[in-house]
């Protein structure tokens, strides 16, 4: 319901009703003018033109860096969900099955079920703290298990894998020979420190998918990254060539920018969604719901017994705020998701009415 | 061998050799001035967030209007290239085979095979004026054909498929209730009245596919569109949103204003095409080859008896001039693509060694 919930959003805008947006991971913040005049920049010294679909060598070379890889292991892709797709596509192709701890992101599950694979659901519950059971996980696999997604730190929770745990899932995997597919696009910008599934990985089997849409605010330029074997990548870019080409030349030169800012720029993103935190927690445990605190921009996911979220998500749009329906996550009626992707007034604004919604 | 030519085009300029790039469909010719300068004030003015997985409103809008159908039916797509793969993947998904008249561009074929369809080649011959034949058509189709590729004007030939050959073929997709998409994208720039899919199709059975790559000079940019039936329209959005998402909405912003400028541009563009196919089919006349003459940018499709042109254009690329080998386009063993983008000199030093090349 999450897509439909926000082209809903985006036709009540059009008719001129003032939405306030918590209903998806997009940034009220600017992409930083430095990007954007690295893009232009790049145009107007002619930088329009097809290019390699594995990506540019300087963007390549530079995040083969930054993770300790060769460039050779990194492909370029529009956005990190078109990497989870092609990876997706590329090796479910003989059918199997994915492990999708819960609660996850939408797209895993819809991009399985075109993919004609199947998808089995691993929950996790808020009164564990989110924790996956390790041993419910091996039971899980079987002989056509052939990926385990993570998404770490997880959207909707915003929770950070604990490092003992994702040491006993990666023991796992090994031994299973399952490849595990890690989500990490928050990781850059998580309050916690993130244990990348890259420092495990010296043998090429387990694959990271990143993007630059969270760390930059640069979630509609559409440019992200896989990290994997080379054959992988070199397959990625095989079907790159056939279907999205190559990622705009000045959108990867913008890209490179903002790792040269990477630092400054995370810094700011951290400290504004930590205070945006704070405010939403104190005011949601007052208006009675639970949650886990986020570990990581930007979410909350905060439960209230008996909720039937679908139900409230749409009232609620009706009554001038999106945010996404637990059900779109998962198993999880009685819980919804915020993104405090709004400046902290608008979010207020928010909150009161969720609070009133619920009386 | 297209895609391979074209990376290893790329590794020797890296090296710092000069090739001259006659390889792709590439215009040398910068994209205006005006459309990078839309797309840099649709950057400051924040159009850098998610967006519709249909496209902009706006733009969506505007094609609707030029082609005479409704919104609903335009779906914008990051290049024509994932309009056509998106198109086949939802079409293709319970098997079946596609036909597709040759020379063709190598991508359908390698789209296909991706996604375990089964293409039928139905050949032309460069003797024939590339002329589709009727009869052959109508017996190649059998109960698994789901769609008939046409490529108008083509991809490598230049030519346009003639108004009653066209007539006759949508006859018979009507009658065996086959689906023609249509890929249109050198249409806009062609040099004689070609006739589009869209001037049949009431009942939306048909598909056009076209871009702002070749008649904007906007190939890197990636930005494209369907127009369908309302049903294929909502499944590639579906797709859309679990795969590329949305195309960046400042590319968006100078797409139309492209479309805005669309008179002159295409005006300068083609006077500049013709000028260029007129000097290149001088040259190669007098070396001995032998073609048809361009209806349309940006090609020109030469056959000389006993060519090996693998062999033929790899010794090129070595002497510094990429071409693509007839292979690359079906089964023309004889042929070799020359794309006439670049500038004139350089097209004419080209010409220049290859016709030293088969001395």
């Amino acid at each position: 319901m999450l897509y439909e919930i926000n082209e809903k959003a985006i036709r009540l805008e059009r008719e001129g009703k003032k939405i306030i947006r918590l209903n998806l991971g997009d940034p009220d913040l600017a992409t930083p003018t430095e990007i954007v005049e690295a893009a232009y920049a790049a145009m107007k010294a002619g930088k329009t033109k097809y290019a390699s679909a594995y990506g540019e060598e300087k963007l390549r070379q530079k995040l083969a860096k930054i993770h300790g890889v060769k460039t050779e292991n990194v492909v370029i892709t529009p956005g990190s969900k078109w990497g989870i797709f092609a990876t997706l596509y590329l090796m479910m192709k003989g059918g199997g099955n994915i492990i999708v701890p819960t609660p996850y992101w939408t797209a895993y599950e819809l991009m399985a079920k075109s993919l004609g694979a199947q998808t089995k659901l691993l929950k996790t519950e808020m009164e564990d703290g989110w924790k996956i059971d390790l041993t419910k996980l091996e039971a899980m696999i079987d002989k056509d298990t052939k990926i385990i997604i993570l998404n770490n730190p997880n959207n909707p929770t915003s929770k950070v894998i604990d490092p003992k745990t994702l040491d006993g899932i990666v023991d796992i995997a090994n031994k299973k020979k399952v490849t595990i597919l890690s989500d990490e696009v928050y990781g850059p910008i998580s309050f916690v420190k993130t244990k990348s599934i890259l420092e495990y990985d010296g043998h090429g089997t387990h694959i990271l998918s990143n993007g630059f849409s969270k760390m930059f605010t640069m979630t509609g330029w559409r440019v992200g990254y896989i990290i994997g074997n080379k054959q992988l990548i070199d397959n990625i870019t095989r079907l790159n060539q056939i279907t999205i080409n190559n990622v705009p030349v000045f959108i990867q030169e913008a890209a490179l920018k903002g790792l040269e800012m990477q630092k400054s720029l995370t810094t700011c993103i951290k400290k504004e969604y930590k205070e945006r935190a704070k405010m939403a927690c104190k005011t949601l445990a007052e208006a009675g719901f639970s949650f886990t605190e986020p570990e990581a921009p930007f979410y909350v996911f905060p439960k209230r017994k008996g909720l039937d979220s679908e139900k409230f998500t749409l009232d609620l749009l009706d009554n001038g705020v999106a945010v996404a329906p637990g059900t779109s996550f998962g198993d999880y009626r009685e819980h919804f998701r915020i993104s405090l992707t709004a400046p902290r007034n608008e979010i207020e604004a928010a909150l009161g009415k969720i609070g009133e919604a619920i009386k």
